[in-house]
């Protein structure tokens, strides 16, 4: 990790809106835990879980909540969400290492591509035809972005990235390696001499602020585009199908795949490794728990789940068999209420099942 | 989207071996949406669900089936399958770019490397020795091709792919970013001083027309080799592993894992995020629904599922506690069977799981 | 699959420590399958599967179990464990090439980067500031190391890897094409306007005899590192989040996901497809079969598992809608089990979902 700059502890104050007990001038150079921070460190306490190591941290300071600051035993930044708090200190005293700006010999830059002010290229980029870069925008070693591609300010493609031609990008964007964007989404024909190819003729469009992991794909549409709106966070290896479209600040961890020409809303969280179907809409503020496969639309704001527990596999086993008799079981059950009813002559209830 | 030369409706027509009602003459530029296209361009109607667009569609032309094509407010191409006719018309409307034929200076080619007539190799691209590139194939920038590879005539390999050495490709192979195949399959022989590597051997053999997704993996073999045959489509971040053997124009969607030494037959269908187990064999013509866990062999056609639909958190918390008590409630009912049988002296119905 | 140079029977005998029947001198040049190797190869049979293959095999050797050797036609070499001889024998017949040492010249390596003997660095590589390659080590075409990242000796790292700043990898690693390691974590805290990033300060390390398959994902940690233990075995497109630590000789295959913070023991296999939720812990020795769920600790070493098999799709929608009612069915069986003892005047079992 490279040594920061350092921050006053009245500076951070500042930064965060919190309210400082403790000197103002004290110098933190840089974000730790509770239980291992030192006095030139700042560290958070989000939960009463952390409270024994907030009583003993040996941090220079700790951001909490009020609630909390009795605890501290030393300088406190008192906040509503020490959390969010610390996400700004930490990007202050950590700002990401910017690349000198200037194209690497080594880049293959298309001679009307358009880079503005402060553009970096790293080395054995491959910028096409037609590519606009906007001001202060960084492109990794070994990138590649397709003829006619467009980005914002302030983005930065890590190394080996794969952005299609024809895409758009919007500010501040952040692009993780092996990340694939604008590849051909998955679209072919059945006829009677195998699959034909459907030409994939639309783009992605991404908005201002959105972050893409490590070695996902995002496809391009088929006739009109794949839209990811502002702000979204986009976890590894994660595949959005083409013509997908997804609503601004929505949040999908690892592993996910939906499928093509599905709608999510805006604010949705979707867990890691779900499987979202095809042509389906999910309204705003969903939550999809992790592992989960949503077959159907989602109408209504909340939590959805499917996935079993892991079991130990001689139970597991027992119980998934009788899972594959369960409507044979259900039937059973029916068919005996009915007779005790008869037998006790009262009348039983009659679930929605019947 | 760079603008392609038109055609006439009256070629249109006769390419897909369609029925024209309308103006032979009329020049089409592009495919289009019912719902937005303009009278140079051409849309499609596959279902009655798009009549509604049909009717009041503003394009040149449409591609319908004949019960459809009275609702046709334009001029109507009537075709028994208009999506696989669409298929056909876009792809001579919007012809994928071809590179240049020739070696950008930047890429690393063997001595002894054969590039057949029209080949284009990219920038940074690495060709190992004795590797054989058929008319016609382009490979895109940054992709690696290992020692002692032939690819056959007019594939495509986009930027950022990988082939490892002694593998083959058929004709008109297209091979999305990010793609590895050949890497070493996951082989290794436990011991007493851990795992030990076993050498994979193999190599990945690919036949014609075959289609593979950005970031998807295909494994080199243990000792024979890993075989996808013609016509195979596989979408993106899928893992083929070491062995398997994918039978003719089989379609595999997105996220899925194929495990090693498993035969999947021709003509399949498998879904995305499926996981199939290894050393099984799937028959002809199975479909795989999206999400299922495919743990042992498939020996009729047909389709077969197994997730379990997304329900809201509190319903599915009670049932997934409930599933984990199954065989015990199985049994239960079995024994009430037994007890009211006795009490109402009736021979009741014994089921399968008695 | 490049020649290599042969051994004797009695070399190899005496490499994997077995008993040998049969002409110690006659040369072997390949492994091969008991079904399909001639006079130079060796073959192995590790399972009673496998015997009638053995009885009429042609190959020049054969690597058994002393039950079995009664069915070998040909010289045998009795050991416990054929499976792990085979790994043993195989790697010395079938060495890896190694590159040759060197910097091929359109690398580009930071000036103070340090190289040690016999280090190789293949074309468009790029190698960050402060970079230290062991001795021995292999840097594929293509392959980025970013700034201050340590490798041990004889790592071997294929091409299109990426390695994140600040991370360090023991002895003898193997990174297969396309592998991410040390992208940044998915770590973004929600406030008012929007998620903000909070910045991933921690690595990545990797201890000896590591190996990660193609394509797969390991994120730098957010303050502290996370930590893959020595003589792991990662398969293909597997996501290992931040935080996670690897207990050692663990493997996990292909298409797994690690959510962050999570603990998972020594000694551990997990199943392919599996999904592990984060800040959780798995003991030394779990089991966990392919596609299962872990959403709690595992505390206990065994076998653990999730998934539902895959029916017809018929019988498959009849119990999954079954299975949104079970909780209602069980509080149905469980009146009836009341009502029913009210008739029959017998104490019934009570279960525990009472």
């Amino acid at each position: 990790m490279v040594e920061q700059p350092s921050r006053t502890l009245g500076e951070l104050a500042e930064l965060v809106g919190a309210q400082l007990f403790g000197d103002a001038g004290r110098r933190i150079r840089s974000v730790g835990l509770l239980g291992k921070a030192t006095g030139d460190e700042i560290g958070f306490c989000a939960s009463a879980r952390y409270l024994d190591q907030l009583r003993s941290t040996g941090a220079g300071a700790a951001v909490v909540r009020e609630e909390h600051s009795q605890y501290c035993p030393t300088a406190a930044l008192v906040v509503d969400d020490p959390y969010y708090a610390y996400a700004a200190i930490a990007s202050a005293l950590h700002p990401r290492e910017r690349a000198a700006p200037g194209v690497h010999p080594s880049a293959i830059v298309a001679s009307d591509a358009i880079l503005e002010a402060g553009v970096a290229v790293g080395p054995h980029a491959v910028i096409g035809a037609g590519v606009r870069l906007g001001r202060g925008t960084e492109v990794g070693p070994g990138t590649f972005i397709g003829d006619g591609t467009r980005l914002g300010e302030d983005c930065w493609l890590a190394n080996g990235v794969s952005i299609g031609a024809d895409c758009s990008l919007g500010d501040r964007v952040m692009i993780h390696p092996g990340v694939i964007i604008g590849a051909d989404g998955f679209g072919f024909a059945p006829g009677p001499q195998g699959w034909r190819k459907v030409p994939q003729l639309g783009a992605v469009r991404i908005g201002d602020d959105v972050d893409i992991g490590a070695n996902s794909t995002i496809d391009r549409g088929a006739l009109e585009d794949t839209v990811i709106g502002p702000g979204v966070k986009i976890d590894n290896l994660v595949h959005i199908a083409h013509n997908v479209h997804i609503g601004e600040r929505t949040v999908i961890a690892g592993c996910t795949v939906v499928a093509g020409s599905t709608t999510i809303g805006s604010n949705c969280v979707i867990g890691g490794a779900s499987a979202i179907t095809g042509h389906i809409q999910i309204v705003d503020g969903a939550t999809v728990t992790g592992m989960t496969g949503v077959t159907n639309h989602i109408r209504e704001p909340g939590v959805y789940s499917s996935p079993l527990p892991a079991q130990p596999v001689r139970e597991w086993r027992r119980n998934t068999v009788r899972f594959t008799q369960l409507d044979d079981m259900f039937r059973r059950v029916i068919k005996m209420e009915r007779e005790l009813e008869a037998v006790t002559g009262k009348q039983g209830k009659r679930g929605r099942s019947d």
